[in-house]
C-alpha cells in the first residue's frame, strides 16, 4: 500500500495519580495463559519507593534491569525471554516501567515470547510471525517515544534495528506525569530533547505530511514551554506537558522520518554504546548548516538549563572507528533519503558522512 | 477508575488518495462470519463518481441513506440490522462512507448486529453487552470527530444519547482528504466549525487537562489556518489540515467534555431535528457572553466565507416547544459543570436555559 496504515497503542490513560489503577487496568488480562505478569523495571527503582507501588501479586515475576552499561540486545531479550518461559511458562502479558530502554525491552520480550528462536531472526520490517503477548508501558521518563512507537529497538552482533510490526505497539500506555517528577535535570532534559530533535528532523525533509507536521508542531510547541519559554523547567505543570509532548511527537514519526542527527547517533551509539537519546544531543549541536533554526533554539535552552555536552570526542577516535561508525550511519539511507531529498546519494557520501563523526 | 482509560482506534490510514487501498485492507477481515460486508454511504454519493469507486464485491450489501431528514433514529438503526441479517445473517463487518451521521450508523450497526433486542436499550455509558463487529470508517466530511470517538449518537423516542464503549470505536479509519474536496462551501464551514466550537468549549471548563489542551489547542491552530487566516478557504492544502484537525478535536474531548453550545444544540436537535453542526453554529453566535473569544473569532471566520445563518428564529417557538428543548439542555448536566464549574446548578438553571433558548 502507498499511505502507512498506522497502528495505534489499544488505549491510553493519562493523568496524575493514574499509575494506581495498574492492577485494576489488567486484571482482566490476567486470566490468560498461565496467569502471571512479568514486570521490567528499570534497577534505577529498585530501593526507592516505586518499587512498593507496583501493585504486583505473588505469583508475578519481577526484573529489576540496569540499562546503563548499554542499550538493549537481541541477547538480552533472548536470555530473559527463555528464562521465563522454563522458570513459569507463558505470561498473561509483560509490563514494561521505565524510560525508552525498558520500554523496547518490554515491547520485544512480549514479541519474542511467542516468536521462535534468536531476536535477531526478527531485527526489520514485519518479520514477527506471531502476535505478541498483551504488553502494557509505564514511561517514567519522557522524550524518546519508545511509549507510541511500532518499534522496539534491539542491538544485535551485526546490527541495531527495530523488531517493527503491528503488533509491537503496546496494548495499553499509562502515562502518570508523577512518575517523571524525580528524573535528575540532566537526564530530563536529553531526553526530552530526543523529542525535540525528532521532531525538527520529522519537520524538515521530504516525507512529511499535514498529519506528522501538525503532531510535530505541537510536539515543538510543547517542548519550548519545557525547555525554553519563561516558566521552562522541571515543574508539575511541564511534566504534564512533557509527557504529552513525547506522545505527540512519537505520531509525528508514524508519517515522517526522522534525519542526519538520528542517523549519525544510531552509528555512534551501536560502536561506541553511547545512549541514544545523549548521543542525539552530542551530535545535534553541530548540525546547525542542516538544521539552522532548531540547532540555534537547542543551544538557547542547553544555555537556559546549564547543561554541558562534550566536545572534541573524535580527537580520540581512529580512523577506523570512525568508519565502522560511518558505516553503520550511510546505511541508513531511509533517513538521508528523508533529509536530503532523491538525491541524497550525492550529498551522503561515505566522506561526507566521515566528516559529521570528525565534527563530534 | 478516577482517570478515563481510552480506546483508540486501532489503525489509521492518512493520505490523499487512500480511500484506494479500502478492499486490501478489509481482504483479511472477510474470512469472518458470512464472508461479507455491509457499507454504508450516503445517499449525497449514490449518482456521483464515488460510487463507482467502493471496491465492494458482488456479495457485499451497500445501503445509500439519506441523512438529510434527520439525524440517525434507534428505529432506523434496529430496522437496518433486523433487515440485515434476515436476508443474509452476521457479515464480515461494516464499512460507513459519510459524514458523521454516516458514521455513527456505521458504529451503531457493527454493535447492534451483536446485541440483540433494540438499540434504545443501550443509550448511555457501557451498556453494551457483546463486542460489536468490525468497522471502518471513511469520513468524506470531516469536523464532528466521530471517526474518533467512543460514542455512536442515537435519537430514540425518549432521548437523544450516544451507545458509549469501547467497542464504538472504529477498528480502521481511511482518511483521504482527496473525498472531502467536494463539499458544499455551507456545510464545509459548518461541520467544521464542530471541531473549533468543541475545541472551545474543551478548552474553557474545568475538565481540561494537558492532554485535551495539547490535542484541542492545535486543532484551534489547524482550524485558523483553514478558516480565518490568509491562505483560508477550501484548497487541497486547507482539506490535508482539516481533515487532522478533526481528528485532534476529537481527541480533546477524551479528557475534557463539550459545554455550554452543545448543551442547547441537543435540546434544538432533539424536539426541532436541526442538523448537529448546523445547530452549533445557529447557537454559538449569540454566546459571547461565556465564550468572547471564541465568539468573536468565530464571527470573523462567518463574514471571511459569507456564510449567513438564521436570526430570530425563536420567535416563532411557543414557550412550550422552548420547554421541551430547554429539558433536553438541562439534562446534561457533565456539560453545564465543565463550562461553569461545581455551583453549575445555581447558574444554569431551567430560566437560564429557556433564555440561551430565546435568544436564537
Amino acid at each position: 500500500m502507498n499511505h502507512k496504515n498506522f497502528k495505534n497503542i489499544d488505549k491510553v490513560t493519562y493523568g496524575r495519580g493514574s499509575f494506581a489503577q495498574l492492577a485494576q487496568t489488567v486484571e482482566p488480562i490476567r486470566k490468560e495463559n498461565f496467569k502471571y505478569f512479568v514486570y521490567v523495571v528499570d534497577n534505577y527503582f529498585k530501593d526507592k519507593p516505586l518499587s512498593k507501588q507496583l501493585q504486583n501479586k505473588p505469583e508475578d515475576l519481577v526484573f529489576y534491569i540496569d540499562v546503563d552499561p548499554h542499550e538493549p540486545t537481541t541477547e538480552q531479550i533472548d536470555t530473559l525471554r527463555d528464562g521465563i518461559l522454563s522458570k513459569k511458562g507463558l505470561p498473561s502479558g509483560v509490563i514494561g516501567i521505565g524510560g525508552g530502554s525498558i520500554l523496547d525491552i518490554a515491547k520485544a520480550l512480549s514479541l519474542m515470547l511467542t516468536n521462535e528462536g534468536s531476536s535477531t531472526l526478527y531485527q526489520g520490517l514485519n518479520l514477527i510471525k506471531n502476535p505478541g503477548l498483551y504488553h502494557l508501558g509505564v514511561p517514567t521518563i519522557s522524550g524518546t517515544g519508545a511509549e507510541v512507537s511500532m518499534t522496539a529497538v534491539l542491538t544485535g552482533p551485526e546490527k541495531k534495528l527495530g523488531l517493527k510490526c503491528d503488533w509491537t505497539v503496546f496494548n495499553q500506555v499509562i502515562l502518570d506525569p508523577d512518575l517523571i517528577s524525580s528524573v535528575p535535570t540532566d537526564w530530563w532534559f536529553y531526553t526530552g530533547m530526543d523529542t525535540y530533535i525528532h521532531c525538527i528532523e520529522s519537520h524538515n525533509g521530504i516525507r512529511n505530511n499535514a498529519f506528522s507536521l501538525a503532531y510535530g508542531d505541537q510536539a515543538l510547541n510543547l517542548s519550548r514551554k519545557v525547555y525554553l519559554d519563561d516558566g521552562s523547567g522541571q515543574t508539575p505543570e511541564n511534566d504534564d506537558i512533557l509527557m504529552v509532548a513525547s506522545l505527540m511527537g512519537g505520531l509525528s514519526l508514524t508519517y515522517s522520518e526522522v534525519g542526519v542527527c538520528h542517523a549519525v547517533s544510531y552509528g555512534l551509539s551501536k560502536i561506541l554504546g553511547t545512549r541514544h537519546c545523549y548521543a542525539n544531543c552530542i551530535i545535534f549541536q553541530h548540525l546547525e548548516d542542516i538544521y539552522p533554526q532548531g540547532v540555534g533554539e537547542f543551544k538557547r535552552m542547553i544555555k537556559k538549563h546549564k547543561i554541558s555536552l562534550p566536545q572534541g570526542l573524535s580527537k580520540h577516535w581512529s580512523d577506523d572507528t570512525i568508519t565502522k561508525m560511518a558505516t553503520v550511519s550511510y546505511n541508513l539511507p531511509f533517513m538521508w533519503n528523508h533529509a536530503f531529498g532523491d538525491n541524497y546519494k550525492e550529498i551522503a557520501t561515505m566522506d561526507y558522512i566521515k566528516d559529521l563523526f570528525r565534527r563530534l
